[in-house]
């Protein structure tokens, strides 16, 4: 008879730029199978491991949630961290109940971006914020996401058609940083469509520099038409933040 | 008649990870040789470039200022940085009086060190952070903090004899960011002797989690012996944020 297995929850942190994103796709390298690896490696069984969100080719998280069931020990953090590639760390691991899904689980989810302003970008942040040289009117971006705030289709904002296209948006914040040379938009949501992080960025982004009318919101949500909103912002820039559980 | 050059005032950014530091050396890439090769590609004369700080190797820069003789052109910032490497970059360029010196009309500098705390480190920091994963008391920490503010002969706190072992420290603040999980120490003096950043930045480490005394500063600067006090902080914590002119 071997040990029951543990089902455990895992907070993951990465940086994304040489990943195919979360989701293994057999073109290039994934999280999901490098840590699928990682445990084959420490306990020489197969293990499948589901995360709270299937983050795109490039985006970083620094608190993703991922459950596996394995056999376990006070070692596993460490061991876990000693095959991990350089690039991507377990941050904890907690026991869990055997119901706890990462995904389904989840209650909402937090995302950061970076955006660099001003003419030219700190190459220290290169791989990590979009740069965006073009001044930006905070005022305008905020009272425009003000209309983004409580549950709407969002299908104007999602590269891919949902059938569930409905999501509540509890909280956008613009933070400022380092004198305005930088600028963090926080986004937080119940569920993001495909690409809808990055798609409000960019419309936000459109926004404070005057390409879209600081109204649009309103209209773009009614129209559900992905063609009439922003750009979509570079993976680069995002992180998924945090993941809320009960 | 060629015309006459102009007296330029820069200020740079860098990652300073694949460079053996700001000065030429002959051994290995440096930021010095960079701009002045940037320099020669854009006029055609060899410009010698002085900065405010010789960054040591490995470490990077919000906001070295270095100073120049060049022919001038609006155009000059975007072709500088249109030349340089990818890990270096003008933030902005002024016209100085030619009594400017970005060395010698420096009035202070500051640096800021960063930590990571916890078990593990997240990846997106590793190149930029020292990861220190025991806990700190920050009380401590600011509690001697506060003996190394003023004028002092700080040879405890340098990796070379100096023939002016004198130093103004005029602010030490100890910053937690990400809810504890990092912590930037931010430190400004009038100069800073060799390594004397990192040497402090290690020393108040130390005392943060109890390998040193919280007290033992007075008694550090009084022996003026290097060996009695803390490790000297890797490289890559360290920024160069700011120099101060009148």
């Amino acid at each position: 008879m071997t040990a029951p297995n543990t089902y455990l929850k895992c907070t993951i942190a990465y940086e994304g730029s040489r990943y195919f994103g979360w989701q293994k796709t057999g073109s290039g390298p994934s999280i999901q199978e490098s840590l699928e690896k990682a445990l084959f490696q420490i306990t020489g069984h197969t293990t499948k491991v589901e995360a709270a969100s299937r983050t795109d080719r490039g985006v970083h998280a620094r608190g993703q949630v991922v459950h596996f069931s394995s056999l376990y020990s006070e070692r596993l953090h460490k061991q876990l961290n000693g095959v991990l590639p350089y690039d991507i760390r377990v941050m904890k691991i907690e026991k869990v109940p055997a119901e706890f899904h990462a995904t389904l689980s989840a209650k909402s989810k937090e995302y950061h971006y970076l955006l660099c302003l001003g003419a030219a970008q700190s190459p220290i942040h290169r791989r990590y914020a979009w740069h965006f040289p073009y001044s930006l009117s905070l005022n305008d971006m905020r009272y425009a996401a003000q209309s983004l705030i409580g549950t709407h289709d969002f299908s104007a904002f999602a590269n891919e058609r949902d059938e569930q296209p409905m999501a509540s948006c509890s909280r956008i914040e613009l933070i400022p940083l380092e004198e305005g040379q930088r600028l963090q938009i926080q986004l937080q949501a119940n569920r993001f469509l495909y690409k809808m992080a990055r798609n409000l960025v960019g419309t936000l982004a459109y926004i404070g520099c005057g390409k879209l009318p600081l109204d649009v919101i309103p209209t773009l949500l009614a129209t559900k038409d992905r063609k009439q909103a922003g750009i979509t912002a570079p993976a680069h820039g995002l992180y998924l933040s945090k993941v809320f559980y009960d």
